[in-house]
């Protein structure tokens, strides 16, 4: 008789969000004061009256990012983006990161000095302190690990799974142009290794390139929210490109959805440069990812205050969660949008 | 004539505590939250009438850990451990982690599983939630970075640079053993890759084995301080060494400070193994890390109290900065004490 031959799973059967669940699944809680724990943009923990909002995000070489064509002071700015971009989908303010440096010998203190003037500059930029971290060697390359916290009131808080059907769908900024900025960086790499005396031709497409090194977490949109007295219904950041969080919304909130193709916002440089790669604009701005912009849902009542906000679109609508998840193309079909993420297994 | 060179430091120049310092001098402080930020075991921040504690620490696969011998169990237990300790060390009382995970793809979701019992198992013991984290891969190897918070009141805070010429110097637990433990794990390593077919000889030390691969966070130690109302004038958790540790806390308080060798726990095993790889014990205990023990100071008013605490031993008296930090050896002599540390570059 065969003997029965012990089966190991392979990570990508599961994925990023299958494999978080799957470890994580009945944890206890022992705790009163973790209010929300895995599952939204960030932890939400609470302290005496006061809320406190955690969150933890890795950029790894040679998987998040190459040091061919990013700068490291870009590096270290974006490493502290990611982590205020999932503060600010609290609708939270951030207040303090530590920083969890791993590093080869071939980095040189100047090297370093480089790298945290972007984490600096960054933390300034949204009066944020360096409160703490660690810094070891690794036998190859780079990661950097970032923690932040942020605070708010309790009532102001904004998660994933309080959309309702009804609710206008509402973007930031626009979609697809970090993906296409990587692109070109990729492509400009190919042509200088097959010729070291090739110049980049990054000029033309300088706000995509911007894009992508060198993303802004979005306070200006939390603040105009405070400002207009408008609370969205639920809200998440665009990491992983918008099919991916429309879908963390609708699944967490037993909903669904339509957008509607023809009003996400583009940039004309986005388009121009998928038309050259033969991409669809589109596809880039739904599963690209990396836009750090913040996808919001706002009750039908708000919507004359929606419709104000500075470079917001209202892209889509809520529905029930009978109705599927779904896009309106510019042509009038309908699509199934599929969920994306885990692009780095 | 010569062309200047530009000149670059390699970080061991600097040394970890060095490189922290030279990159984050002069950082601007924005958040009037932040009570404590880098250069203490954890970050104290200021929420309400609340105060938070905050560190974050990684364990980087060929750096701080070696598969060939440690269980991923007992990694992921000893990767929530370290940071327990600097939470306790803080006097305070962790409540939440993070977990951030960055894998190659020869981990199979069975083997992450493991990982995870070893977290879930500390948090259950220690009454923590993991409350987030993230997951991605790495072109090799594995690095584990958990970032803890806590809670206390601020009156119960201790510091590593509030100690007293006259105060008495106390660890808890012994010291050296981890160290040794991973001396013995490295050498039956070695007899087992030269001979496929040789069983470990690990028995007879089953402590310091144990020391080192699963070290216990001392809640036991904070929950008798909290019994016995007594509050050290400082501390810090032991993971450098005494030495390192000591160090720390004589420099951020301006003091020096005298150590009795006759007086430092050492568990018997210890003594033993040191014997046999002819090493100094009191070096193990000075140099080795990794004990997660707990190293305060009490005033002397409060002697009566600190003699009779479990397992704590006094071992020495902070002094005037002038008279430096020293070993008192059992023979008698006087011996200054080196900082270490930075041993991972």
């Amino acid at each position: 008789m065969a003997q029965e031959e012990k089966k190991f799973t392979d990570v990508n059967e599961l994925g990023e969000f299958g494999l978080i669940d799957h470890l994580t699944r009945g944890i206890d809680r022992f705790q009163a004061s973790t209010i929300k724990g895995i599952g939204d943009d960030a932890a939400v923990i609470r302290s005496g009256r006061n809320t406190i909002v955690a969150t933890t995000d890795s950029l790894v070489e040679g998987i998040h990012f190459d040091l061919t064509y990013t700068p490291l002071k870009h590096l270290g700015y974006k490493a502290v983006m990611v982590n205020l971009s999932d503060i600010y989908a609290m609708n939270a303010y951030p207040t303090q990161i530590m920083v969890s440096l791993a590093i080869s010998s071939k980095y040189t203190v100047e090297a370093l000095e480089v790298l945290y003037d972007g984490i600096k500059s960054a933390c300034q930029r949204h009066g944020v302190d360096i409160v703490g971290g660690d810094m070891t060697s690794a036998p190859r390359g780079m990661m950097l690990n970032i923690s932040a916290l942020g605070q708010t009131r309790e009532e102001q808080l904004t998660y994933r799974n309080t959309a309702q059907p009804g609710d206008l769908i509402c973007v930031s900024g626009d979609l697809g142009a970090a993906y296409l900025g990587l692109q070109l960086l990729e492509r400009e790499k190919e042509v200088y290794l097959s010729d070291k005396k090739a110049q980049p031709q990054l000029d033309e497409y300088n706000y995509l390139v911007g894009r992508q090194l060198k993303p802004e977490a979005r306070k200006d949109i939390i603040d105009m929210f405070d400002q207009a007295e408008f609370l969205p219904t639920s809200m998440i950041d665009i990491s992983d490109g918008l099919a991916s969080e429309i879908f963390h919304i609708c699944t967490q909130s037993g909903t669904g959805a339509v957008i509607e193709e023809a009003k996400v916002p583009i940039h004309s440089q986005a388009e121009k440069l998928a038309f050259d790669f033969k991409l669809d604009p589109i596809t880039c701005a739904l599963s690209g990812g990396e836009d750090y912009e913040l996808l919001f849902t706002a009750a039908e009542k708000d919507l004359e205050k929606v419709r104000y906000l500075t470079d917001v679109a209202i892209i889509g609508k809520i529905l029930p969660a009978d109705q599927g998840v779904r896009l309106l193309s510019s042509g009038g079909r309908y699509h199934t949008i599929k969920a994306q993420g885990w692009k780095h297994f």
